[in-house]
């Protein structure tokens, strides 16, 4: 059983911090992309947080693959639209930057939609959905990502798991925030099965010839995700259509990479171009803002209160499970694994960071 | 073997338009509702054509369910923005000047929003969002529908089927056109496997408990449709997530009526209050168009030439069997089954509308 080691949420933040403003990232865009990958540890979304702050952001800083300023500039600009190129900078800033100006945009016009070229990994798409919250406006985040997913009928990896965040606001309930890959599962899910030498559900996965593989080996090596819906029987080509929309949204509409041009952080030794969109929309442009939310209210309450399947005691609304997973982590500490804890030790200590102390530990892995 | 008749579509447009013109709808409407009506059994979508001609609208209209003048209202309006009450109307009358609207506001603003409310079934939510196309826009719409979709872990069927269509320019391919149902499969196609004795794929719905079952009665009475996805273990919580998605912009964003509370056409006696959610986005608000459709055909030229998956011999873009299916049936003619042919010529006759004669047959019923 892998040990699990409780960190205050703050410590992390302060790590995160230190750790880019040694990597010569400026403070203020290092509180920013400090704040959004430690948001994805806190709504349990490990696989985007602290766990990519060295494998990802800062090897690829150290290269130079990253530029640490993230010079971003605008290409083209109307009262509702902005095209923005990325500068090559980190992900989180430009996405930040971009949802700002986007947010902007809409109080003033209604609504308004950016899009980001020449950017890289972003860390969670819902961050950016999210920051429409407190606007009272809806906010839209996609981005595309590394091909890890099979078109329908294909066997090669050529689209990225390439999310949809949409995030609505409430009046006393929690918002809606629906934050999904439009692959089934991510490859991180895969590589969990593989690590523990369990064969993945049917469906989730194919092989190199593109038949579906209960082997996680079988997915890692040649073969591909698939689309949300599975195969064509249970309708993945609507998975498969949802994730190219994202792409045409993020690389194409925005002017950069797209399908399997956008770059594979462990092989491309250049800029992965990697292009994200983003759209907010006021409430009130449409109707009044409390009738909306007290109807967002009202459709909560009625899924939650309607009949349950047998043996379940509950009914889920997006976003919910993240939501009460980040108030416990704020009072509990949040969990990191005693691995990843280490490695993340080990890079700072490469670079003059010294890491932080745990609070706590609990044995096991919690499944997200 | 059920037989099916073969129709010249403007054959079929004629009966349409009379039909609709009898039951007091304008000259220009009737146009309208005939070429949407049209659209979905050119496209194939056969469950949203003709065959509602009398049993959705006919009836609703000589009931005085629906509005045949759709007296479609302003609610609030910004240059961004729009928010209509479709009169209680003809879905495809107020869905068409709803979209109309979305793309004159972009034409001037970049972008453009507009919600319904107090609308009745618009037919498929396709045709609108490819109106955008000629404009060089990207074009999406939304609507809700009658509940028969259970949220995740629930069993009662309280979501609609809320469709996701959006439309892309290309250059010389065709466009990128999704057009799909949030739940795995609609209702109908339950109805095709009860009809035919046969048991349905395993995951496509429940029964009244919420358990996976593979009887179609039990999905018909009392059961519900699974969103795409499916079960839990298959990310089906994305699907409902997306099907939730949709009803809060065609719903809640529009002040109608959203979840359990929209209409259900065979019970409702007052109008169904069914909402719309349109988007129209110019492409050259972000990049110049010829590059925009000219990667666009490059997406689609990658995806088409990618390695196919083991006795495939073809990847499919979304909207790409649709257009085909359009080609064929405009040259050799528009199938529709006997039975349905013969209900349509009875209801003709009942207003005093002459049906039309079929210009051949085929046996068999073509899946789709």
């Amino acid at each position: 059983m892998p040990k699990t080691l409780l960190f205050r949420s703050e410590d992390l933040r302060s790590f995160i911090q230190r750790f880019f403003t040694r990597l010569n990232v400026p403070p203020d865009h290092a509180a920013i992309a400090a704040d959004i990958l430690l948001a994805a540890d806190l709504r349990g979304v490990d696989s985007h947080g602290i766990i990519r702050l060295n494998t990802y952001y800062g090897v690829r800083l150290r290269k130079g693959l990253i530029n640490p300023l993230s010079p971003t500039k605008t290409i083209h600009e109307t009262t509702t639209t902005l095209a923005m190129d990325g500068g090559n900078g980190l992900g989180m800033v430009v996405g930040y930057q971009a949802m700002h100006h986007c947010i902007e945009r809409a109080r003033q016009s209604g609504v308004s939609m950016v899009t980001v070229r020449n950017s890289n990994h972003y860390g969670i798409a819902g961050y950016y959905a999210m920051m429409a919250l407190p606007e009272e406006m809806i906010g839209i985040s996609y981005t595309n990502s590394q091909p890890l997913v099979a078109p329908t009928y294909g066997r090669s990896a050529i689209i990225g798991t390439n999310p949809i965040a949409v995030a609505v606001p409430t009046n006393h309930e929690r918002p809606f925030v629906l934050d999904m890959a439009t692959s089934i599962v991510p490859i991180g899910r895969i590589t969990v099965y593989d690590k523990a030498g369990k064969p993945i559900p049917e469906g989730w996965g194919i092989d190199i010839t593109g038949q579906v593989t209960t082997d996680p080996k079988a997915v890692l090596n040649g073969g591909a995700l698939l689309p949300l819906g599975g195969i064509d029987l249970m309708r993945g080509y609507k998975g498969y259509g949802l994730g190219l929309m994202v792409d045409i949204f993020s690389g194409v509409l925005s002017g950069a990479s797209f399908l399997s041009h956008v770059g594979r952080p462990e092989k491309a030794d250049h800029g992965a171009n990697v292009g994200h969109f983003f759209a907010a929309i006021r409430i009130d442009a449409f109707r009044p803002v409390e009738e909306f939310k007290a109807n967002m209210d009202q459709v909560i309450q009625e899924l939650k209160e309607s009949p349950k399947a047998i043996n379940q005691e509950r009914i889920y609304i997006p976003g919910e499970k993240e939501y009460e997973r980040t108030e416990r982590y704020l009072q509990d500490g949040v969990p990191l694994l005693e691995n990843v804890a280490e490695s993340l030790q080990k890079a700072g200590e490469e670079i003059g960071v010294p890491f932080v102390n745990p609070i706590g530990s609990t044995e096991g892995e919690e499944e997200s």
